[in-house]
């Protein structure tokens, strides 16, 4: 059964907390109506520091869409290779062994995909299949890992890499004043993050089941307004809500595999933004401490879009043994609004076989 | 076993034939050291007109990049409901029965995609997996059908809907002279096309072997310069000139599925350009005419990049009823320089489930 290996992620150098956060939200809206709002959305978040790419006064600056999609692709091209060695390592895999490369970003555009580069420079097989997905936000985390169970399960036996490139702060736009603006500048933080889907052995998650599911008639609650100076993200005042409806979802997933989706071993979820930890903790009846990896996810670095559930599922193996046959959840949230559903069950049974 | 399932392709109302290509471009390169290149290159492109969202006048005209997206956006929403439902009634299937849209598009970005609108709007059901890809390029077309028959392999019964939109006049780019813009001017077009893979059942192409290959450190010979004014199509010269690598790849896929890729029933190829075709030809050793399917579209539509091979596949469907066992080849080319490739059987043994 495809299972997933225990993640790698990095997170840049360039540090800024909560604190200069607010500092610098006050003096850009100094004056201005919004200001009490902008600082109560910062303060709510939850979120103590996030890492950026680049220094925060090259980050308040936006130099135009082309100057800033050059910088995506100079920093993807710098940070991707380390965490993608680190994957490949945790899996105990090689680049020769890598079938497929999902590559998921929302955060810049490039085309050819980075995959053509990653093959091109990192020695990945002149096959590998390349599948970039740019359109899925948040939840192609999740999306990530589905898609990389079911090209396992076409191809037994093959492994594919994950890779989520997410550079947030590449998306600010210093002009947008309106309340989504407001609060994602206090939430959103950069981070890169790979993982490998083994089709045999290893130790991590046996994938088992995966689903997708689009809330109706929400389109327009998550998206990007694409503008002459980039993606300006935008944000309905409902989307903190939706865990009311998408609880359900879950629960029914968790039931149709023989599960309790309130009573799972681990979960893996993404972390929007505190409401929605906290909202899916009361509407699946569980303990907001089950949520621990993604708090601390979001917590350090902000919501880090696709990379969330790479980074918690990283901290679930780095922080805790699951006993073999424990049972989790895993959940990304994005545009459409689209979740992207997984339930797997710990297991470690395999030896690695590319060293057998 | 997944069936590809006869397409369905729209091509917008606005005309433009070669005659006019080639006086508006000695009007726009008058007495500029190009023109001469300019109308030598649209004449060598073998297309006798191309079809447009736009009346001519507009599409010359760039309004901006957050108004050319805006243009796509509307057109898309406009185009593709149509195709869909012809791809879903070749298919034999209602909207209900689809479990994934595949949707793939390098000439506009929406976040959400598209997919979105198209369950909301059109009656798929909520659980329906959306796979957005922006970033293959021409390759798409035939990413798209392989990523189809893989979902199809990983849930075993499910059925995928490939969605192609390319409105390539919206990424004309007035300003440009540089040799791949001067080409493409003359190349591309727009079109709108569907297809359905069936997981069981049905009229079509028994999917049965797909593969990937990208051309060693060619990143760079076509690709998305991403600029304020949207993206800008970059071709390298020595673009034309990779069917002497490809071939071969070809061939070695051909032969691990004890075929002879000089020996198929049917060929569904991407009409990059003629040399494309015409060199295919050569190192594959197959008379020109077996490509009739992509040549046809080529001329009538130009290149309209990941729509190529529904296109083709449309006409094969249309023009030809294959033998049952009827052997054939899928093939897209785009950015990377990545093949997209797929070796499938005529079938039609199946009385499709529905209906049943």
């Amino acid at each position: 059964m495809p299972r997933l290996c225990k993640p790698a992620m990095n997170a840049p150098e360039h540090v800024i907390t909560l604190e200069e956060t607010l500092e610098f939200a006050a003096t850009a809206h100094a004056g201005k109506p919004q200001l009490a709002l902008a600082l109560r959305l910062i303060r709510n978040t939850g979120v103590r520091k996030r890492h950026l790419v680049q220094p925060i006064e090259k980050t308040l600056h936006h130099p135009g869409f082309e100057a800033r999609n050059r910088i995506y692709e100079i920093e993807s091209k710098k940070r991707t290779p380390q965490v993608i060695e680190q994957a490949l390592a945790n899996a105990e895999l090689r680049t020769r062994d890598i079938d497929a490369i999902i590559y998921v970003s929302c955060t810049g555009f490039l085309m050819p995909s980075l995959t053509a580069w990653l093959i091109n420079n990192l020695g990945f097989r002149s096959d590998t299949r390349q599948i970039p997905i740019a359109q899925l936000g948040c939840a192609a985390g999740g999306a990530a890992i589905n898609r990389a169970h079911d090209f396992c399960a076409a191809h037994p036996g093959s492994n594919v890499l994950i890779v989520s490139c997410e550079l947030c702060s590449l998306c600010y736009q210093p002009d947008a004043d309106d309340i989504g603006s407001l609060l994602s500048d206090g939430l959103f933080g950069d981070a890169v993050a790979a993982a490998v889907v083994r089709g045999e052995g290893g130790v991590g998650i046996d994938l088992e089941r995966n689903a997708s599911y689009l809330i109706p008639d929400t389109e327009d609650w998550i998206s990007y307004a694409v503008k002459d100076t980039g993606f300006h993200f935008q944000l309905d005042r409902r989307v903190p809500g939706t865990m009311e409806p998408l609880a359900p979802v879950l629960r029914e997933l968790a039931k149709d595999h023989s599960w309790d989706a309130g009573n799972l071993d681990f979960y893996i979820i993404h972390a929007g933004g505190p409401r929605i930890l906290d909202d899916l903790a009361k509407f699946l009846d569980v303990d907001r401490e089950v949520f621990r990896h993604s708090w601390s996810t979001l917590n350090e670095y902000g919501n880090i879009a696709s990379a969330v559930v790479l980074e918690a599922a990283r901290r679930l193996f780095e922080e805790e043994t699951p006993a073999p046959g424990a049972t989790g959840l895993i959940a990304g949230f994005g545009p459409g609004i689209t979740a992207e559903m997984a339930l797997g069950t710990w297991a470690a049974d395999g030896i690695p076989q590319t060293f057998a």
